[in-house]
């Protein structure tokens, strides 16, 4: 593994691919736009997804699984998510190759095994799962129906970024539906504060819960929330969105149910979901020059232990405390690897595991066992200290939860600072161009406005905060009046 | 939910899909071949993929993921794969739907978004997988890879049916890659002996350990380990592959390291599966006519208690009592639902848990609560008993091992009476029609052979056993001399 990683500074969008590829998290492939996503980086995800999992089953939801392809018929139904997603979806034409009687060894597309329908490959699963809920609905004791499904969705995307933005990507997207407006409206605020929960306290990602503007409405709903972070350079990152249906998709697949008097009504939906590109966000937001850096509660490794030694006397003799230690940590349910190969050098391993962001590295020579001490460091401050073998286990596992805590408060404090109010044009534009991260501003609220701004900037409103304050002002473009900042930015 | 199931006596095969429909464990879909996997079917595959991925782990391998899409000139590297593939694949040959001017509301696939190179929807990762270790192998350092993907795959079967074939499958592929050929037989012999080991002692279904005969061999194998099974119709089961694939993968995507003397070789490979089709395993070989039989350890569901009270200060102080009783119960890790709901009556709910084949039920009545005592009744022998409340978690915790014992004995019975001898074709054929099970006849080993039983009965060879012992005889068809029995049978 090269050590060689651009810096920051040099060029953001470098480091960030070279953290990716080198930190052993995913690799291009052979297929345009689809990522491989590693080992190291599928452990991460695993350990995201555990969290989710049971975050949603606690709030009382239960998975299932909807078909990989929405025939074209249903597919446009629901007209304005069928317009959102028609001009970036893989489709299916034909269920056969055959022979290519003019190369041999080749095989070409048999036009004899033409689909009478086409077939899209999901890039979402409203239309497949309300017309597979018309099935299931008939009365209020029907209802709420609330499942979730991990599943790979596809989005012809032209310009692909690992993780960030890749034409398929793993992801789980609930899909609730309820007998009241009110009732739906409550599941999709509960799912976004889910998902903040996550962010902030698994994640160690700070993010702001608000509302979509129309302009960045999910395709096909009434209402979007979500949770936007704050990357190291400014950009911001949508990280989870949730969305309240209204009767859109009720009315596009004719799902109605009979209430308790008896009277017929279309049901109320919400959808929500959350990505791999969380993961992209993961690393964007706390890695440094010399690689990731994790938070302990989801990084697939939490501790790593090289011993250092010359000659198989003294290896034996570290490795037999080492086994000790590494028994304490398991029974407190920590994750730790003991890198005792022969293939590489002590300071090769050192800067493996700092590329790869493991939180705590502990380092055991001749002496250290003398002493009865380790050489510990720390992967999100760098700090190094000696510390007693008597109690190392239980003394990880507080500092475990000091690094989570101590990277959310980095977090926190960066993305602090970064919320910045520009009161005109002018200011807007020099703060969006100095990389200041959220600029807080008054807008008059109209899709045109918002449209312009995105064109001559390429800034959007990432949202309008949950909790905002009112406060009158001037739109910063065209100077209407205004009751409240929104929050621009460029974005992920 | 409908408590008629049509009995296995009147028509097996609509008996199997009443179970798998009415039992909530899967529904048709709008898409031809492609089925939904409701929550409770879900439930099910999640606690049998929790316990498969925990065995992946213990022995060593990682999870990863690869890309949904396999382009054509990769797929057809590997000729005898590609062969084997080509005639049921769905292929993604545009990237864009478009407004079709013609109809006002649909779409029609843009011409004008044609791909370059069409985009086979996997139907198995092997090209795909290989073409992406080539880049992750160059010395014997590399290896072994030992690497598990789970995922969805798709299959254009014509004939389709719930779980058992199905044109999209969940399932989880393991691919490894190897510096010898010997690490990889045991590789592949390993990973059949864990799919044994998960069929027995997790579904309860006792399953036959064999190699399959060349015609049966996966397509790019060198050689196929499976273990079969068989189910109450007397046909048999495919219930899991392991496959040695040489160096076959490594040739067509050209896969070399070099080895320890620096010498460059091709590296050694093998692929092994089990899909959402245990699900229909699990179904057939343990489920009676009132519905699921499920074994204890993956049922969704091991307990469900039901109050059968009058007016509400009876349901209050049985409730008061049973939720002491869930607490136990929780508290050992044991799946228990408690249904207190209004909506139906003690007798339909006692149908529909004995439908969904929750493996305990308890009933608990005002008298009861008097006696200290419960009713207690077993899915899988009808068992009914009465058992004092002191300790009725341990005693449940108890009962429900002895269940999953008594459901394997039962199936192990089943199935053992059911390997018939033959020693003739005209008893082979007699016993097929008898549709006996598996029948042990002596063939002489060639494909032509095989291929002629298999058109003139619909019989294949299942496997050849492992531990087969040596027996001189006469093939059955052809009377040429053959040295071992082999299991045949008609299967799903």
């Amino acid at each position: 593994m090269s050590k060689e990683i651009t810096s920051r500074a040099q060029d953001y969008s470098q480091w960030y691919n070279d953290l990716v590829i080198k930190g052993g998290l995913a690799d291009y492939s052979a297929v345009r736009g689809c990522m491989v996503i590693k080992p190291y980086g599928f452990g991460l995800w695993e350990n995201m997804r555990d969290v989710l999992d049971r975050m949603f089953k606690d709030t009382g939801h239960q998975n299932a699984y909807f078909p990989l392809f929405v025939p074209k018929s249903l597919f446009e139904a629901e007209e304005k998510n069928a317009e959102g997603f028609a001009k970036e979806c893989a489709v299916v034409t034909h269920y056969r190759l055959k022979a290519d009687p003019n190369h041999k060894g080749k095989l070409m597309v048999d036009p004899e095994a033409k689909l009478e329908e086409e077939l899209v490959v999901r890039p979402t699963s409203e239309a497949i799962i309300w017309s597979t809920y018309k099935g299931w609905i008939q009365s209020y004791r029907d209802l709420p129906i609330l499942v979730n499904q991990w599943a790979n969705v596809v989005r012809w995307e032209m310009r692909t970024r690992l993780f960030l933005r890749t034409a398929e990507f793993l992801w789980q997207e609930g899909h609730t539906a309820h007998a009241t407006k009110e009732e739906a409206m409550v599941e999709a605020e509960k799912m976004l504060h889910v998902y903040a929960d996550f962010a902030e306290n698994y994640m160690a990602l700070p993010v702001i819960k608000g509302i979509k503007s129309p302009n960045e409405r999910f395709a096909g709903a009434e209402e979007t929330f979500c949770i936007e972070a704050l990357m190291q350079d400014g950009k911001a990152l949508q990280a989870g969105t949730s969305h309240f249906l209204g009767q859109n998709f009720a009315k596009a697949f004719d799902v109605k149910f009979s209430d308790k008097e008896n009277k017929l009504d279309y049901v109320w939906g919400t959808s929500w979901g959350v990505s791999t590109r969380l993961i992209g966000g993961l690393v964007m937001a706390h890695s440094d020059d010399d690689g990731l850096v994790l938070p302990p509660k989801i990084a697939p490794l939490q501790v790593v232990i090289v011993p250092i030694y010359k000659g198989d006397e003294q290896k034996a003799m570290i490795s037999h405390k080492v086994h000790g230690i590494m028994q304490q940590l398991k029974d407190l349910g920590i994750r730790v690897k003991y890198d005792d190969s022969d293939n590489s050098r002590p300071g090769w391993k050192f800067a493996q595991y700092e590329m790869q962001g493991v939180p705590v590295r502990l380092a055991i020579g001749a002496r250290d066992l003398e002493n009865n001490v380790v050489e510990l460091a720390r992967r999100d401050t760098k700090a190094k200290m000696t510390v007693g073998m008597d109690n190392i286990a239980y003394y990880i596992k507080t500092l475990l939860d000091e690094i989570q805590l101590h990277m959310f408060n980095k977090a926190l404090a960066y993305r602090n600072e970064h919320i910045t109010p520009a009161n005109d044009w002018d200011e807007f534009v020099e703060l969006l161009d100095s990389k200041t991260g959220f600029i807080a501003a008054h807008w008059d609220g109209t899709p045109e406005t918002e449209e312009k701004i995105k064109e001559l900037t390429k800034a959007t409103i990432r949202c309008i905060p949950l909790d905002n304050p009112l406060e009158e002002g001037k739109c910063i473009f065209t100077s209407h009046p205004s009751t409240q900042r929104v929050l621009f930015a460029r974005a992920y």
